[in-house]
């Protein structure tokens, strides 16, 4: 491990976080805050800049990074980011702890949106901000970002950084020109979130909030552009207009697409995109969701609460479905509420996730396709052993080495997923009752296994809100500091994409080299 | 597809169904039941002969078995053992659905456990033999027994049926001389059961049931040697004095061991089982979930209704343990009630199940142990690109192959886990609400995901209960039609390990060759 060039590489990244933060502390002196408030992120600001500073000082001999290098420094790096970022919240005094501030900021950065905000009423413009804006920075991730603007980094570190960084099982061709194309996609994201933004001006403001539109255009954009989902006011999204909420929706499931499928449109290769078959996939599971959660509404076969119309019905089964396939976790409505079928085709959803370069977390749909050809080449081999296995996806045959590595990490995602619902089982808060008031009424839930289940599923795939216990309505308040630490390793481990992570464990990865 | 070599094997089947079917017959005289339950045996034998005869004229061009006809013809003889099965608890009129028989009866040969019956005083003696006696048939397999009287499978072909019918990722070294070695696991099958009966007719008589005591030791035997679990009393093993529980739990835990291993005593090769690594993960899980869920019920963090002394929470997490590991799915007290930390000790014991090799049922030890080791090499992988991977196992370095099919079937494992129960979200029984009465007291619970969740796990696993609806003092009775069927083909998937299921809706299994 060269210490001194990761520590180089972090520092920058330091700084640059310390930059970001200059946009949060305008928006505290805007809005006249107090001086904590200012105080919060001038204080985070300074130390970043002294400590990326002085990670500069150290010259190391070799600038370029070895895979597990590119691999052990975005880790860290995930790491560092939520750490400082949490320092606002806490020296402000908006989220006094600092388990539960790192909690917050972990879930920002990772774009899961779970919260441990109870009362969203008391916390100040500017966290408000730093939060979404924390969805924003993570959805494309920091590093390749940071890469861009390295001289040195034309030799092929960066892509171990990008493999590191970016969600799905390959990058494909996009890699070749890797600095170029890495700008464009930045350029797309960055343009998606203004016409986002645009877009949402144009509704009415939300009766009660007519001084707030750009505000909260902003955020909701954030939250919608990382696909992360943290919520600005009192039941995420349910008091904003239907038009914004359908905007959202779309936007939402446009920010769930491969960022690639863009530039191939930049690109005029319209026929490469429409024959795509990820896409095709994800647009298949997006109607058949939105159907039957629709119909599950409509047909009231198994009663619930709310009383929709049928545009309600149908607004909310696609806010929901765009919102938890693409991993946000925004909410229109009090889904844990609802009839079994539609609660588990969101709990099915959760575990999908959304396309492969997108910001969206899960297992990925390209995964999920390639895991279901590839046993079907199993059961072909088992009928007739000499048969060659050819999986064709995207046209393409794919590597041996391909499946397997899917077939791993689908493992491995639910080995973890298992693992921290064990310890989650340890919780004091298991057995408590929470009282819950939402669209669907005033009710209490006990906290168990359904509560832990669906929160560790919500954190690996980055999603937000769970079920029972840690439904949309309700927050994570309510664990033990271990248990918020470990599920925001949990996200983390989910944004990475687990084997990142894995090998900080490993005392090989810290042996000078 | 050779046809009529398929129909040969599948007749002779048959008729062994039909004479394993004259021990119920046996039961229902010496108990002098009622003329429909003697016939309920005796029409399906005469059927099952006839139709076995008549399969045995058309004489096949060739008598050997390829891959694909080895993995089909055991998975239709999977189905068309509970078929049959079925029939005595319709035409009895014990169970007159014949979709609920079904379910029965397929839960009876996969050794799951799982009931429809929601009295089980309502049935009669003959039909209790039959499902408990069909868990001793399942357990060791049928196909594998058939074979070792069929003069013509000393070619191979028994080994395709041996790896379709047996759990777990090898049979190693023991399939060299299969028919002696097959023939000597049987043996110790067989001496396993007895030595059971004989130590649980030590115990004093149950009250209430003195003149029953060698019927009930068979049937609770039945169901720890083949690791299934039904129940013939209310409220499962709980009755049952103290002395026959911690017999049972003994048992159930030899019965979850690798067969082969009895073979290595059997060989006075100590060394080799003594250093046996999945016998060892297996004891060091059972005796750390033990404890896990010792200390919860003593030390009381969280509030749960039951109230034990000492001795019986050691007695229960230790039973509930060995019940649950090995799949077997008998209980002493109502788990569900118990407090988070325990229950769900229990679920993560569902994924997992016994050693392969057993008689049990779940993902298996061994394929955990894989899969983790496999997991750490491909993090050293990524740490040095150069690494040459060596993953060793009891001893021996892991082919590629034995990785890649381990991390495929987990894969596949949580992918119909998911799909089954999103399927069964669409069940009218979710949202109603079902009255308990169990050792915690009265209460009700809801039917919905939490059920569905566990039914399934419990399902594939071949456990038998799960928690809330269907939990241990509960029944699958509530299931629609097309659930049981689908929960009757998930046992199976299940039993043969997914694949061999899998195969026969490929169109080109049946091609004519």
């Amino acid at each position: 491990m060269n210490y001194k060039n990761i520590g180089r590489i972090s520092g920058k990244i330091m700084i640059l976080e310390g930059i970001l933060m200059l946009v949060p502390l305008a928006v505290a002196l805007i809005y006249g805050e107090s001086l904590d408030h200012k105080l919060g992120f001038l204080i985070p600001i300074a130390s970043l800049w002294l400590l990326g500073g002085l990670l500069q000082i150290p010259k190391p001999e070799r600038r370029t990074l070895y895979q597990k290098e590119g691999f052990a420094l975005t880790a860290i790096v995930w790491f560092l980011m939520p750490f400082f970022g949490a320092l606002p919240l806490v020296i402000s005094g908006d989220i006094p702890s600092f388990i539960d501030a790192f909690f917050e900021m972990a879930s920002g950065f990772t774009t899961t949106g779970a919260s441990i905000i109870d009362d969203i009423t008391s916390i100040s413009r500017s966290v408000l901000f730093w939060r979404s804006f924390s969805h924003w920075i993570g959805g494309m991730g920091v590093l390749v970002f940071v890469m861009i603007f390295i001289p040195e980094s034309n030799d092929g570190s960066s892509m171990h950084l990008l493999r590191a960084e970016s969600a799905g099982p390959q990058v494909g061709k996009l890699v070749s020109k890797m600095k170029a194309t890495t700008g464009i996609l930045y350029l797309i994201y960055f343009g998606l979130t203004v016409l986002e933004v645009v877009i949402l001006m144009l509704d009415k403001p939300i009766a009660g909030y007519e001084n707030d539109q750009f505000f909260f255009s902003l955020l909701a954009t954030f939250g919608c552009a990382g696909t992360g989902g943290f919520g600005f006011i009192p039941g995420s999204m349910e008091l904003f207009n239907p038009f914004s909420q359908y905007v959202m929706a779309i936007f939402l499931l446009l920010f769930g697409c491969n960022f690639g499928l863009y530039y191939l449109i930049l690109l005029r290769k319209f026929r490469e995109f429409i024959h795509n078959e990820e896409l095709r996939t994800y647009f298949l599971i997006v109607a058949v969701s939105v159907a039957v959660i629709f119909v599950s509404l409509i047909g009231k076969w198994e009663a619930f609460p709310q009383t929709y119309t049928t545009e309600e019905a149908f607004r909310h089964s696609l806010f929901q479905v765009a919102s938890i396939m693409t991993t946000a976790g925004f909410s229109t409505t009090d889904f844990h509420m609802w009839p079994t079928a539609a609660s588990t085709t969101l709990i099915v959803l959760m575990f999908i996730g959304a396309m492969a370069g997108s910001t969206a977390g899960g297992i990925k749909i390209s995964r999920i396709v390639i895991a279901v050809k590839s046993a079907y080449t199993n059961v072909l081999k088992l009928i007739n052993p000499r048969y060659v296995p050819k999986t064709k996806v995207e046209g393409k045959i794919l590597e041996e080495k391909t499946k397997n590595d899917v077939f791993a990490f689908i493992t491995l995602y639910f080995f973890i997923l298992i693992a921290v619902v064990f310890l989650l089982a340890f919780d004091p808060v298991n057995g408590t009752v929470v009282t819950v008031i939402s669209d669907a009424g005033t009710y209490t839930v006990e906290h168990g296994f359904y509560s832990n289940f669906t929160s560790v599923l919500s954190c690996i795939s980055n999603i937000g809100p769970g079920f029972e216990a840690v439904g949309p309505y309700c927050s994570f308040s309510g664990f033990s500091g271990f248990s918020k630490l470990l599920l925001s390793f949990t996200m983390i481990v989910g944004r990475l994409e687990i084997l990142p992570v894995l090998l900080l464990f490993s005392p090989k990865t810290w042996k000078k080299v």
